[in-house]
């Protein structure tokens, strides 16, 4: 069984897990305005470019409850208000961007004031992380195939149940295989410097009983020379329509090192996390963050305060890379074409 | 000005940095015995193969403090004892072997009981420190005419003052060339799990007004793809004698992608880590850790108490990789022979 990231609250506010405190507690924390979703999404509370994208849907509305007796002018500014609130925190992932469209769109293209509109965003919400947590199991299912008996894979990051609202993109095949009956082992990067894949996707593998390895990311390179990995799949955060894609940093070298290794490389995402706008990868906007989650780890200095640090959140893989994108839609190729 | 990572103190003691506390504090210890020598290489106290080499030879000379009053026999037998302790504290770094085994031949080598060979294996320990200061100083010499004016060279572990005798290998050249008024900077792999870029090398150039930037050691892939990476230069923990070297975990995947980028890859190393007794890489026993260090930071846990972790400390390189080796000797190819 894998963890559920997002849910409402029998009240209509955002119940998330807090993913800072994992894997030593196991929080949950219910979000009542907006604001407080925003602040979750750029704190790193709930992350992962698919959850992102539902959770900036579901802050929409719990930010509008107030607006339910309002006027449709009045309610259509304060939903575009808080789009852009939204849309404003974390640049890179295609997601948020997507589902705060669609929801904007949404409301536009309904008749009504406040109360009909607040209806019918809550709706579509709800639709968004029950079409999400769909694109997971069909992602998981055309996945399936490239995961034989006795399978080990390595992934960065963590792309499972705690990035989306479902059974995750990179590791939705994992959890099916498993569920199968399927030996498989993952080696877990444990994704410098927030740790994501240490402190979350072991943590989601190994409450799902599935056998998992964590190493440095370094590591990675070792373990391909001595053929100990049969293919990587990662995630994504952004995929351009030429098959260029943004993810965790360190996903590039993974790539790099898999090509020079002959170990197929596999990029798994939902149709929300591709960006036919944009041509190729040099579009994505790159995300910079603060050099202090590369200084200090839980508190501790790990590098002289003096020192500068340079800390981008991810990085653009071209499509050359990339054995195949493993989606919604099947085992594909790009280019990708607007659906 | 660089640090000096180890010296006798005015009663025959081991003075050493304590690197764990580093770049928190800066804690020097006196080491009265060869056990504690040993526990201090073991708990990376002192780290870096060169220094562990002269760590080792000094460690002896503490042991054997006690039986200067012995007749022969008894000395040599302690001193055979104290060398297989010391030499079991770590497998893979070349230095520590051919350090005690050069004491161990002049003990036998010198004449009269233990008053004679103690002060002739005094001596012997003190030449081992100032022959590696003097090479350190020499690859800095040869490695000068790698970094013009404006370079930007990136780093991994620590292979400067911290690991050696001296001004270090890989930064020997960076010390030098900042003595000479060039502008260098360095990029500083963090290098997980124990951190030495970024506690030590960035707290040692830091010191040295050396402008540097601690990066996770994921981003290196990214910097090179956008060409903001003039070379690699790195250390060595052994090197045999086709030029296969093993080093800190994380410089064989540098290495690939150095070459798959075209950025030039140096590994810089006195003699006393070229093992010609080895034909290649293959013979080179990695040390393999604790999952405690990749499972916890500063003491907190990063990952699921439950989950596995893997733990090598070193990966190999193939000399194919490797654009040139810089040692005391110059800057050379290999295969290297018996000096």
């Amino acid at each position: 069984m894998s963890v559920q990231a997002i849910a409402w609250t029998p009240t209509g506010a955002v119940r998330i897990v807090d993913q800072r405190a994992l894997p030593e507690a196991q929080i949950e924390r219910d979000l009542e305005s907006a604001e407080a979703v925003a602040d979750a999404i750029r704190t790193l509370q709930v992350r992962g470019a698919p959850l992102i994208g539902i959770a900036g849907a579901m802050g929409l509305v719990v930010g509008l409850r107030d607006l339910r007796a309002a006027p449709r002018e009045r309610f259509l500014e304060r939903c575009a208000e808080l789009a852009r609130l939204l849309g404003g925190t974390r640049p890179t992932g295609a997601d948020l961007r997507w589902a705060l469209a669609r929801m904007e769109r949404v409301a536009r293209d309904t008749p009504g004031d406040g109360g009909a509109l607040w209806e019918r965003l809550h709706q579509e919400a709800t639709g968004i992380l029950e079409d999400q947590r769909a694109m997971c199991r069909r992602i998981g299912e055309h996945g399936l195939a490239l995961l034989p008996d006795g399978a080990n894979l390595l992934t960065h990051c963590n792309a499972g149940a705690l990035a989306t609202g479902g059974i995750g993109t990179a590791l939705a095949p994992v959890y099916l295989a498993h569920e199968a009956g399927r030996r498989v082992h993952v080696f877990v990067d444990e994704t410098r410097p927030v740790l994501q894949g240490a402190r979350l996707t072991a943590w989601e593998l190994t409450h799902a009983g599935i056998p998992c390895t964590v190493i440095a990311d370094s590591v990675a390179g070792s373990l391909m020379r001595r053929a100990q990995v049969d293919l990587v799949i990662v995630g994504a955060d952004r995929v351009a329509a030429n098959g260029d894609f943004a993810n965790k940093i360190g996903t590039y070298p993974l790539a790099v090192l898999a090509l020079h290794h002959g170990v197929p490389f596999y990029c798994a995402a939902p149709s929300s996390t591709i960006d036919v706008s944009l041509a190729d990868g040099e579009g994505i906007p790159i995300e910079q963050r603060s050099p202090d989650e590369v200084k200090t780890v839980a508190g501790r200095a790990v590098a002289p305060a003096e020192a500068a640090a340079l800390n981008p959140a991810f990085d653009v893989t071209p499509a050359r890379y990339v054995t195949a994108f493993v989606t919604d839609r099947g085992v594909v190729q790009p280019p990708f074409a607007a659906a």
